[in-house]
């Protein structure tokens, strides 16, 4: 006979691609939004906090950074209201946001007659990405933006820069150790057009090898502009076909960066020549410089820089990035700069789609996660947090005895905690005391309950102690040592201060 | 020839039964996690954040709460690895979590190695459920948890109690407004067990009539564990067919509750009998009370009251609910209690489902939202936060100076935006700073400029001459007036404190 089969016990794992974060990792991130959004407030920009969830229809089918259709999102379809009647409705599609911007589009078209015009709004959380997970690449990560709904004005855009660069510092990068670059999509329209490309296709062929730029240089660029470039796997990539000449401008526009702001705003204009539309784009970065240069930032904090290329196909005027300029030494041990954590730019059709109007609108998205690698990159998080006092437990009977004693180190603002574990072995109070990085340990067994005093154990000193050679130096430092029960706060405030 | 359709335009809504939060909602919301993470910190419990997304496995496939499997959850099937070629395995399923506990058994079963033992951990954040809304009843909400995993003794339901209790006073319910009242499971399956129902299908049939005292009050109880009863809407309700003597034990259990904890626990030690059980449980509950007590919990703050009845079927041991006692008036206008904003208890089967350990563990969920909604309704909350300073645009071409007059605002710690709409018609920009509700408007207009001054107009004092009768009154204190331009943080300062 077959034995019964029990089913089996399920997996305790997350689903690919997603993680769980302990401890410092969520208090730190939740430290950093607040001071976000500290910065942000203080700019005038409102919080809103968007469902996770929206419709497939509202939030449009396409990620800005994936070319399929539908791919890159979670979505599902919600059983019919009407379900087993005849002719019911089919249920509506629903997806989780996959970031900020989507769903702003969707608040600002239904809620515009309540909203002030321009919008300032800020929003932090989650977003969610169904593709292919990586190293260090999570299909759930934390965005922070800011964008301004209704302003046409550059002003708008130098806003944001400014802002950018001031959460930057607030949030523990140093003025020196980051940049925010600006660039303009209509220099790059501008640019197009006095090369005479007349067809779409050419147009989009170009934009997509100025997207190479970063990677590929201005070689790179200039061999995929003409015949084709040989990569670094060694495929053949077809060129777009274009003459040397035909890819002056394109090369001269990537590579206009001069020695200031003046010099490189020169530059554009020489590159984009007659063209109206460059022209607007040259004097909006020029406005952009002269607006947040009245306020301080210098160009070390904000720059005009057209090697800027990421977004340049997405958005539809100025275009930011922050980057960090510190060197880290990266998996194989070389120097790499930081680089991007955060990127924005102007793009007009936000909501047209859901009210046929066009609304300008500008903002920017902070990378949180990639913020608070670099910091901890540099030291600056990511220490050990101090664990709590640990009271031990010696007489299982006299447990309202330790949460007294508890009580009275909280009330103080002291964390702390009894031990909950079975008490029986002393060394286990003291393993988990450890585990739990605790600063202090107290012990009250009944002899010093009789003598009305309590000992307490300097972990962070014994640990020393334990480490050194030599044991002389401690010695008229003992770790361990009786205090008088009503003195007890007070001593154990004296430790934590003595560890700091 | 028939017109060709464009695609309609799609709808610009949340999805059924999700809503968007905006301003002082979002920000009064992480305050208020912010003082409650506070406390947990406090009390020695670590942060958590376990992913949005869960395999359907991991989840277990019901909620706490509702009878059919795989209800009440938002999931969808991931595509399959290798679509498409042949014996392909299926995706896995995903869900969103519906509530923090389940994520925690996964976590807690994955993790075990690596935490402490017992584990303390708080875990703040938004759950899902695919339910049917109602008036403010929405699917996506806050949850706000925190609980002790390896622990089995009392102390740590005790010292949830008095968390909750300290949690409770610390985000704005003064003592008095609230009570934290303590029951326990094990009581209960004593009464069952002295009333000798064998059969599990009677002992849940009388569960579920236990569940119904909170509506029906002790005569109804009486009748539904006895012939049944006819229910408000005039639909006769079977009874469970216990005899009058049969219920007296349960009856006695739901009323136990004596003028203080010592009468109700000596109620409860007559009622449970000679079940072993059933005085196990009634001395834990006095163990709560005596640990409790210790520390200065009163029975105002934290009682034994067997009248709680809520997750008495889904608990193991003790559980407990806070309540607050101030009344509001309902949608009727009669007055009500305000009622349940949070609840827990003991579950000792956390893991078990993963690894086949019982592991004990015991903690409390707190709904955020409720809690909100509570000092909004006795004014603690829910104030209109105060808007930017709004400088105005006087000279579209002196951008410049504007936002120099904002940036120097800003680094005073004063919250100010420049005006970014269209600055042609004055009116508007007035209006936008009254729907900003903001404090203080700023104008420079360029014989301001010359002049070395600005204009200051106190908002809040120019809505209160605006309302006021009597002009006489107001005619020494004016709302504009011109200071110098040195002199404009300093004013605008002062105004600001005026206004407190």
């Amino acid at each position: 006979m077959a034995k019964e089969k029990k089913s089996p016990r399920p997996k305790a794992e997350t689903p690919k691609g997603f993680r769980d974060y302990f401890g410092a990792e969520v208090t730190e991130r939740t430290e950093m939004l607040r001071t976000i959004a500290g910065v942000y407030h203080r700019y005038g920009f409102e919080a809103l906090e968007s469902s996770a969830v929206e419709t497939v229809e509202a939030l449009g089918k396409f990620l800005p950074d994936v070319d399929r259709p539908n791919a890159g999102v979670f979505a599902w379809q919600e059983a019919s209201e009407d379900e087993g009647k005849e002719n019911a409705k089919p249920g509506d599609w629903l997806a989780l946001r996959y970031d900020l911007t989507a769903p702003l589009a969707r608040v600002y078209a239904q809620h515009r007659n309540d909203l002030p015009t321009p919008y300032r709004r800020y929003a932090m959380g989650p977003v969610w990405r169904n593709e292919k997970p990586g190293p260090g690449r999570f299909r759930q990560f934390y965005q922070c933006d800011a964008d301004t709904v209704g302003a046409a004005s550059v002003a708008a855009d130098a806003e944001i820069c400014a802002m950018l660069s001031d959460t930057l510092e607030e949030v523990g990068i140093p003025r020196g150790d980051y940049i925010v670059r600006v660039n303009n999509r209509k220099v790059l329209n501008g640019v197009l057009e006095v090369m005479g490309l007349s067809e779409e296709a050419q147009r989009e062929a170009v934009l997509r090898t100025i997207d190479k730029f970063d990677k590929v240089g201005e070689d790179g660029v200039r061999q995929l502009l003409g015949k084709g470039r040989l990569d670094a796997s060694g495929a053949y990539i077809d060129g777009v076909g274009l003459s040397e000449a035909q890819a002056d401008p394109v090369v001269a526009f990537l590579t206009s960066k001069g020695a200031d702001n003046a010099a490189t705003l020169a530059n554009l204009r020489a590159a984009v020549g007659a063209s109206e539309i460059g022209s607007t784009g040259v004097d909006e970065l020029e406005e952009i410089a002269s607006l947040v240069g009245a306020q301080g930032y210098d160009a070390n904090r904000i720059v005009i820089d057209p090697s800027v290329v990421r977004g340049l196909g997405y958005y539809t005027g100025p275009v930011f990035e922050a980057e960090l300029t510190f060197e880290i030494l990266d998996e194989k041990g070389r120097k790499r700069q930081f680089g991007s954590v955060s990127g924005g730019g102007r793009y007009d059709d936000l909501v047209k789609r859901f009210t046929g109007q066009e609304v300008p609108a500008t903002g920017v998205s902070i990378g949180v996660d990639r913020l608070l690698a670099a910091l901890r990159e540099k030291g600056r998080m990511g220490r050990t947090e101090a664990g709590p006092v640990v009271v031990t437990v010696m007489d299982r009977d006299r447990m309202a005895d330790y949460q007294t004693i508890v009580g009275e180190l909280r009330r103080a603002g002291i964390r702390a905690e009894v031990y909950l574990g079975n008490p029986k072995n002393f060394g286990n109070q003291m393993k988990y005391a450890d585990r739990r990085n605790s600063p202090v340990a107290i012990i009250e067994g009944s002899d010093e309950k009789a003598r009305g005093v309590v000992q307490l154990k300097d972990l962070i000193l014994g640990a020393e102690i334990a480490k050194s050679a030599s044991l002389d130096e401690w010695k008229d430092r003992p770790s361990q040592y009786e205090v008088p029960r009503s003195e007890m706060v007070a001593r154990v405030k004296a430790i934590l201060e003595s560890q700091r």
